[in-house]
C-alpha cells in the first residue's frame, strides 16, 4: 500500500478531550476521527487492525462450533416488549419512530432478536445445542461518552448466544467460550484477568468480565495479592486492604478496562419470550441461553493502551496493520523513485507492505512512521545508493545496516 | 461446518410476502429472516455468501488503489444542515434524537461524513487523488419495503468516494471503477449491463447504473436492439418501439435489478462543505469528487434470482457458501458415523465442506441440499459399506458412482 493514497492523516496535537494515552494516540496516529460526542470513523489504519481483530474472533469461534449470522441494528418495539426491557431499559437505548410512527430502537445487544430467530426453528432437544454469534455495530446512547472508544455510542462488538437444553451445556459453552476469549486476547496481544461480575441489565444468573488491567478504565477491579480470586468492586463491595472471602489474603485494588464480558441468562429471555423445547422426556421447557459479548472497537483501544512507548504504537504481532514499513528518506527524482518502487514491489510479493511514498522532509516521516507503529522499517537513506538500507525493530529499536540484496532474509528472521 | 449446528433453518413454504423468486427462495433455504417490513436477518448461509463478495470487492478496490476505512451510522445534523440535505431529504431519511434532543440521522449514504473528514486533511493538491471506501450497514425508510433485500430499510452497501484535483483525474478514477465493477459482478457470477442515469438525491453531473437484467426488478431500462445504447427508462422517457437516439435503431424496454451506482458528483459537496485545496497554480479550489455505490445484500439477491433451477439455488463458483456438502442418508448407529466423520475429516482438510449430520429422513436432507445448493454434492448412501459414494453436479445433475478412495481425485477436476 502506499501511504499518501492510504489516507493516514496524522496529527502533531492529540484531540482536545483526550484524556488517556490509547486516546491520544489514536488520534495523532491517524486511527480515528470523531464525528459527535462517542461516534468515530475508523480511519484505513485502524480498519486493517480491526479486521485483523475480526478475524482472529472467527477463527477462535468458528473451530469450536460456533456460527456467524447478522442481525439488524433496527429492532422493532414488539420484541423489546415481550421481553419486558422496552419499559425497563432507561435512556441509554436509542429509540426512533419510522414513517408510520411505529417505534423502534438500535440495538444496543440483540437478545430479544436472537431469542425470536431461533425459537420458530427450535422446537426438540434435536436441535440443540446451537451457538451463533454476529460481529455488528451497536449503540448505546452514554449519558458520558469518553476515552475515545472506550465508552463510546456507536461501537463495534461481537455478541454471542448458544442455547442449550439443560444447565451441564450451557456450562459446557461457557468454559469453552471463556477458553475462546481467553485465547482471543493471547492472541492479539492483550494481558487479560477474569473478575466475576453482576449481571446488570442483561439479566441472568452469573456473569463474568475480561479484564484488561490498566491505569485508565472504567471499572475498579477488587484482586487478592495472595490468590486468584478477583471481582468488580461495584459487585463486591471490596475495599483496598480488606480480607480474601476465598483465602484471607489482602484484597488490592486497580482501574480495568472491560473488553468481554460472559453471562449465564438462564431462562430470563427464553420463558418471557417463549422459546421452549420439547425435552428427551417429552416435556415442554424453556432453552438455556448464554450470552457472550467481545468488545471489537473497544480490544482495539486497549491494545494501543497496552502497546506504546513514548514515541507511538507499537502494534503487537498478530493485529500489526503491515507487516514492513518501508520510508524513503526523499522520494523525489524519477530514477531514485524506480529504484525504490522495485524494492517495494519485491517485498511486497512476501509480505503486506506499507510505502511512505510522500513528498515530506525525513523528520515527519520518521515522526509519522514511530505513531504507526508497524513493527519492522526499512529506511531507505543515503547507503541506498551503495546498495545499503537501514533496518529498525520498532519493539527493540535496534537499527543494522544491511545490504540490499540481504534484506529478504533478515526481514525472514524478524517476520 | 456440520449443518446441525450451522443452524439453516429450511421451510417448506415461502415467506407470505415473497412475490419474486429470490425472494421466495432465500426464505426457504433459510438465508435471510424477517425481523420488521424491510428489515432481515442474514442467517449463516447468507453470512457466509455475503462474506464472500465482501472479498471479491475489497480485491478489485485494493488492488486499484482504493482504501478501506469504516465511518458511523449515526450522523449529526450540522453536517447534513452544511451540504443543505437535513431540509431537503424526504422521510426516507431516518432521524432521530440523542437523550439530549440533539438531532441526528441513520445514514444512507456518507457524503457529508467523508466530505467532513477529508477536508481537514487535503490542503494541497499533493495530497490528491483518494479513493476511500467503506462496507457498511445503511439505512432508508422506504415507503414500500418490498422484494425481500431488493428494496429493504436496512441493507450492506460499499459506498467509495474519490476525491480529484481536475475533472480528468475525477474521469480517471471513474472509468477505474467502471473497470472495478464490471470484475466484481462477473466474478460474482452476475450478467449485469450499464445503463445511463439520472443523478436523483445524491446531485452532480454524470451517472450509470450497473443492472441486472431481470425479470423482476424496481427499474425499467430502455435498451437499443442494435447498439450498446442503455438508459434508464425514468432519464430517458423513451418507449418500446422508439428510436435509438445513437443509432436510429429500435428501443426494447426490461424489468432491472440495480445492485450498482456510480457518480460523477463533481463539487456539489465540495463546494458547499468548504472542502478547498491549493492547487498547482496557487489558486484555492474545491475538491472534485465522485461516489459510487454497490449494493452487497442487493447483490446476494441477485445472484439467487439469477442462478436456480425449479428445486433451488445453484451457487456461482467464487460465491458458494461451500465447496462440498456430504450428505449421509443415514447418520446413526455409532460404527457408521465414524465412517462418515472421517470422510468428512479427509475432505475438509482439501475444501471447505457442509456436512449434513442431522437424524433426518433422506428425502428431507435431499429437498435441503437442493434448496441450499451447493455446486457439490456427495452422497454417502447404501454403497458406502461396499466403498462407494454418489458425486452430484448440483450444476448438471450429473450423477456418478465413485470409489471413496478415488473420490478427492474426482473433485479436484470438478472445483
Amino acid at each position: 500500500m502506499k501511504q499518501r493514497m492510504f489516507f493516514v492523516p496524522t496529527l502533531k496535537e492529540a484531540p482536545k478531550d483526550a484524556e488517556v494515552k490509547s486516546h491520544k494516540l489514536m488520534g495523532r496516529a491517524g486511527l480515528i476521527k470523531q464525528l459527535a460526542a462517542g461516534i468515530y470513523t475508523y480511519l484505513p489504519l485502524a480498519q486493517r487492525v480491526i479486521r485483523k481483530i475480526e478475524t482472529i474472533v472467527r477463527e477462535e469461534l468458528d473451530s469450536r462450533g460456533c456460527s456467524e449470522m447478522l442481525m439488524p441494528a433496527l429492532q422493532p418495539r414488539d420484541i423489546w416488549d415481550e421481553s419486558g426491557r422496552w419499559a425497563e431499559y432507561g435512556p441509554e437505548l436509542m429509540r426512533l419512530k419510522d414513517r408510520k410512527e411505529r417505534d423502534f430502537c438500535l440495538g444496543p445487544t440483540h437478545e430479544e432478536v436472537i431469542t425470536a430467530a431461533v425459537r420458530e426453528y427450535v422446537n426438540s432437544y434435536k436441535k440443540l445445542p446451537l451457538a451463533l454469534y454476529q460481529i455488528q455495530t451497536k449503540f448505546r446512547d452514554e449519558m458520558r461518552p469518553r476515552f475515545g472508544l472506550m465508552r463510546g455510542r456507536e461501537f463495534i462488538m461481537k455478541d454471542l448466544y448458544t442455547f442449550s437444553e439443560n444447565g451441564e451445556d450451557l456450562d459446557y459453552w461457557y468454559n469453552l467460550m471463556k477458553e475462546a476469549y481467553t485465547r482471543v486476547f493471547e492472541r492479539v496481544g492483550l494481558s487479560t484477568r477474569i473478575v466475576s461480575s453482576d449481571v446488570g441489565q442483561i439479566g441472568g444468573d452469573t456473569a463474568d468480565e475480561f479484564m484488561v488491567m490498566s491505569e485508565v478504565g472504567e471499572d475498579t477491579i477488587t484482586y487478592c495479592t495472595s490468590c486468584a480470586y478477583a471481582t468488580n468492586q461495584e459487585f463486591s463491595g471490596l475495599k483496598a486492604g480488606d480480607t480474601c472471602p476465598e483465602c484471607g489474603g489482602t484484597i488490592a485494588t486497580a482501574k480495568g478496562i472491560e473488553v468481554g464480558n460472559i453471562f449465564k441468562l438462564g431462562t430470563k429471555y427464553s420463558e418471557s419470550m417463549n422459546a421452549t423445547f420439547t425435552d428427551r422426556d417429552g416435556k415442554l421447557k424453556p432453552i438455556i441461553m448464554g450470552c457472550y459479548g467481545l468488545g471489537i472497537s473497544r480490544t482495539l483501544m486497549a491494545i494501543v493502551e497496552q502497546h506504546s512507548n513514548d514515541d507511538g504504537i507499537v502494534w503487537p504481532e498478530e493485529v500489526r496493520p503491515f507487516d514492513v514499513h518501508i520510508v524513503p528518506v526523499q522520494y523525489k527524482d524519477e530514477e531514485h523513485i524506480n529504484k525504490v518502487n522495485a524494492l517495494y514491489e519485491n517485498l511486497r510479493s512476501r509480505y503486506d507492505c506499507l510505502l511512505d511514498d510522500r513528498d515530506e522532509r525525513a523528520g515527519v516521516k520518521f515522526k509519522d512512521a514511530d505513531l504507526i507503529g508497524v513493527p519492522i522499517r526499512v529506511v531507505i537513506g543515503k547507503g541506498f545508493a551503495d546498495g545499503v538500507v537501514e533496518l529498525i525493530d520498532r519493539r527493540t529499536n535496534e537499527t543494522r545496516e544491511i545490504p540490499v540484496e540481504g534484506l529478504v532474509e533478515a526481514l525472514s528472521s524478524l517476520i
